[in-house]
């Protein structure tokens, strides 16, 4: 029971921070392309201010189930968002 | 001790169920905004991809930990972020 527990346990371990790589990565084209194109018109501010505030609390949450792919990604996330957030106020 | 516990369990509940009610709502205005103005230039579309593909990997992520507040979420984001990949292969 022990090892099929723990066995589980880095399972999710892994499948979390992969899905973690994947969602943070997911930042770094978008705000590449805003940043060479210099524009951000298409892109929703609404969306991306919430999406800091939700982040933040699912670092909270990552923080209180210690839960290190929570952790790690949703803080990466951040600051990738921040980014985002700063170049559409610049560009419009 | 068991008090204590509970409570911290029913309050990451709470702070995990709030963040995914805000990072899922983040996505909306984004997929209104394509659909009113149909134009998606400045949208990346590998961002929502890698989007589409770790949110899919999070659900599968709160699955094993059977955490609500991460199935629910990302079952609702992975058809948002469905949506707007469709909307941006629409109107480019």
């Amino acid at each position: 029971m022990n090892i099929a527990m723990d066995f589980l346990k880095n399972f999710s371990d892994i499948i979390g921070l992969i899905a973690g790589i994947i969602t943070t990565s997911a930042l770094v084209p978008q705000a590449i392309k805003i940043y060479r194109s210099k524009s951000a018109k298409d892109i929703s501010l609404t969306m991306f201010v919430f999406l800091a505030i939700g982040i933040a609390l699912w670092f909270i949450y990552g923080l209180i189930l210690k839960e290190i792919p929570l952790i790690l990604a949703n803080f990466v996330s951040l600051l990738l968002t921040f980014s985002i957030i700063l170049m559409k106020i610049k560009y419009g």
